[in-house]
């Protein structure tokens, strides 16, 4: 492999590009913007209406752009470094769309479906775009990348639960190496619009929710236990109610549902009582969802992946996932 | 009683007004109009800094103006005939705020919570508002009053479920002649907020939901059966598969929604085996609620209220209860 990798994750809202060392696996630096593939496909549309730009060739100038201001911060040189790209940027809204890989998919990298791009006027490097995985009914961009690279972490058990918390949270079913299932969780977003545009906006109040569970544990644990009803449609009017009947304030009553909302994802997992819980969270949300599977009875059963391992889990599948293609083309050749 | 009593039911967004004939029951003539309290209350926060105007006085103007237009509209005085309200206008945004009643509730109108208003300058009505009713962790406001005014059709079974379709889906419990736990579904919202704001509503189109039902029963009937899952913020997630995989168009996926949604409602029925079902309700959500209760087994346990009556059942209500409001006063007097 060549001395240096550029490994970027591009996602629905963020993108963030390293420059990686790949003898070491050290990063050696960092672009992130808030700059995700929907934002830059919007622009693109308004570009190519006046100038018939394509889209690979805006994409790709738009990361060249990054490349360059991370060369400069740098004040190195980063022509021909190889580029592997994951998460979004393989999707409808991105560089150019992939069809999925499926079920049962390796955790060693060997499966992803994947796209080379030739270096083109105005970009200096062999690209390699990585799609996503889809099961019977549902689909990840970007997930499968860092399951591949937090593998080496995941040998403990030979049936795993990956659980990574958000706006979609994912839970992974991994059994003896092999992504054998998985479900997405619509937790963060329902939170969001419910507290956005609902009438438990009103009710709740979100200004200061990464502190809230150090004041309110209690009114989320309330929620967590809430959740145990199997009317969550109904369970949600209760957050109106706690506010109405002053039993809640509106900055406790966002905890409550919080803790409803995230105790109704994860009662799932009592599905599957002997499989072992991985959480994998780089962010606030570790403590929401460690809190949660205490209240649930689960975190005996739950392993918490180090928040470094999670940040670097993305740029661990692409260097796993580069070298996978190097011997692939070195074989075949 | 009067010859004439006017009913109101005024709502959070819609506000009607009936002048009926208290012998016959017959309704003379309406005023509807989309100005909810909601609406009047912010207007009146407005003009209450600029005049210091009171709510009670800014409301009773608001409802003479339509008393009025009434009034011309039928070519008759309506000068000193009572007025009952109900709805919303008993809460923190309405006219004043009444505490609410407690369950167990008659439906004979007898436990209702009311205040007399007199006549006052400028309305020229005695006025009897009617406040909403309270479970442990529930409350409503106006359902009651149509309850009360459904009451003589509800004799068939020692113990209902009345499910008034809506916004906020109510399932009422009634057990010997008294409403004994009610709960409140967020299910009409939710639909909403998620099909405007959140991901799926790039999956979903809803701009033909009333017709869609008919074009589109099997994705409606799919929807209702999807709801058997207990992870409902997973299902939700299958909205957007179903349409990223090709499986259905955008109008089909909002009829699946739907389903999905009423579905996990109606499903908490299961719960109450032997209670008989009862649909109250006046517009398209029939359909939707009829066929979902079909999917689910449940149709054989439902009778159906004629929409006319549903229509009617506020007034109804109104007259019952004044009815037991004078008849308490002559008693003490």
């Amino acid at each position: 492999m060549n001395e240096f990798l550029l490994s970027c994750d591009w996602g629905t809202s963020s993108f963030r590009l390293r420059l990686v060392d790949t003898r070491s696996g050290r990063v050696l630096g960092e672009q992130l913007l808030p700059t995700g593939v929907a934002a830059t496909f919007d622009t693109w549309k308004i570009e190519h209406d006046r100038t018939e730009i394509e889209r690979e060739t805006f994409f790709s100038k738009c990361l060249n752009t990054q490349i360059d201001a991370l060369a400069d911060s740098l004040a190195i040189s980063l022509e021909h470094v190889p580029v592997v790209l994951s998460g979004m940027a393989s999707s409808s809204i991105g560089m150019a769309e992939l069809p999925y890989a499926n079920l049962p998919f390796s955790l060693d990298g060997s499966q992803v479906s994947v796209r080379w791009f030739a270096p083109r006027p105005g970009f200096n490097h062999r690209l390699l775009l990585i799609s996503g995985v889809r099961g019977p009914k549902d689909v990840m961009r970007g997930e499968e990348t860092q399951m591949i690279g937090l593998s080496d972490l995941l040998t403990e058990a030979n049936r795993s639960v990956l659980i990574f918390p958000g706006t979609h949270s994912k839970h992974m079913y991994i059994e003896n190496g092999q992504l054998v299932d998985f479900q997405t969780f619509m937790t963060g977003e329902v939170f969001s619009v419910l507290t956005s545009y609902s009438i438990l906006k009103e009710s709740t109040d979100v200004a200061d929710l990464a502190n809230g569970l150090t004041r309110y544990r209690a009114n989320f644990q309330e929620g967590v236990r809430a959740s145990e009803s199997p009317a969550l449609l109904h369970e949600l009017f209760a957050v109106r109610t706690n506010q109405l009947f002053g039993k809640l304030t509106r900055p406790q009553n966002a905890l409550y549902l919080s803790g409803l909302l995230i105790g109704a994802e994860l009662r799932t997992l009592f599905q599957k009582p002997d499989w072992r819980l991985v959480l994998c969270c780089d962010n606030n949300l570790v403590d929401f969802y460690t809190e949660a599977l205490t209240v649930l009875g689960l975190w005996q059963h739950t392993t918490r992946i180090d928040a470094d391992h999670i940040r670097y889990a993305a740029t661990e599948g692409h260097l796993k996932i580069m070298n996978h293609q190097l011997t692939l083309a070195e074989t075949a050749s």
